[in-house]
């Protein structure tokens, strides 16, 4: 390990360094990603998630410059990453968002560190100070936003009955998908985590379609 | 602050002591509740705790031997309280069951302290080593099954229809009363968590019923 690398600026570095310190960022970011999962932001040390990538806590710093900057980081990279696996494209109704939810919860149970960490991150960030309390805030709007479109243009079209509570029902979906994720990490090997959001999901479709059809075999 | 006090063992104080020692033990725990709010169990400091109750550590750990026994000691406390205000009376039908849960969600949106800590400790929890694990595992269980009679007597008296899938209904509804506790604990003033609660209660209701009908007025 050239720990002598650490301290060299990124911005004067030539194209094959780059390389080693975007490789050396990413092991970072996913050293910090185990960390918060285990023991939440407080209790997470810098000198440890360094450590735990082969540098020092002074070599950490020359990528991320605080343990906020390195939270706000994680978080920034994980959203991106699920942005451009699951939400690069607006769903075209109900149905499709249903199905792609689905998909990022069997995503999620593939990924424990990634989903305790979210888990914990997201309790935390209640507490007004906490460094991702913004984050969550936006992220919680950006969710509901994302999922409020096709709900409602499944009634404007008639699919769903017209008396149907849109900002109600995308609140609550966003609710299961944290809740079941909070049962699923205290078993995550026997918790069948997609299966019981898609029984949820095809259950609440049954209730709001005017003909009654639930989410289709192949969602 | 009388700290002589802090070493003399319980068992052997004369009854006036037993009430200064009943005081003292229910407010280091209610300190815990803040601390284990704030920042979760890895980041909360004995020491701290015990100087916000105006003693040492070492008189804390007259009353509670260790961190993992202060924590536990909470969480048994708290939910010894919610069983005797919530829980005592089993629920003989699914509306007495919903309409005690919007209580509880009532009540918890008017403790926050408490609540911030459960999301917190029920997300650690989730580590497998971590001393509140089996806590939460054995919590869930209870409360599922709680839920799950007066849901299954729903059905066996032909009040909801008899295809419902009474434990994937109980799962949900925890998970969206843990879900709505999320998203309640980053805007407490604004969020109506227990309204919020009711309205999914209220549809998911009439989509179970035989006759359509959701809670009542009064529920």
């Amino acid at each position: 390990m050239d720990r002598t690398q650490d301290r060299t600026p990124r911005r004067s570095a030539a194209r094959g360094r780059y390389t080693v310190g975007d490789e050396r960022r990413a092991r970072i970011l996913d050293s910090a990603v185990e960390h918060f999962a285990e023991r939440g932001f407080h209790a997470s040390s810098l000198a440890r998630i360094a450590k735990d990538v082969g540098i020092t806590q002074g070599g950490l710093l020359h990528y991320f410059r605080s343990k906020e900057d390195l939270l706000v980081s994680v978080l920034e990279h994980s959203e991106a990453q699920d942005h451009e696996r699951f939400f690069s494209h607006a769903p075209d109704s109900a149905v499709e968002l249903f199905a792609v939810l689905v998909d990022l919860a069997a995503y999620n149970s593939a990924r424990p560190g990634r989903t305790k960490m979210f888990n914990i991150l997201a309790a935390e960030a209640g507490e007004r100070g906490h460094p991702a309390h913004e984050h969550f805030v936006r992220r919680y709007r950006t969710v509901i936003n994302y999922s409020l479109a096709p709900v409602q243009a499944a009634v404007d079209n008639g699919e769903l009955k017209p008396d149907t509570d849109c900002e109600a029902i995308v609140t609550e979906v966003a609710a299961v998908m944290d809740g079941l994720q909070l049962q699923w990490a205290l078993a995550p090997e026997t918790y069948d985590m997609p299966g019981r959001l898609r029984t949820y999901l095809d259950r609440l479709l049954r209730s709001l379609t005017v003909d009654g059809s639930g989410l289709p075999e192949t969602a």
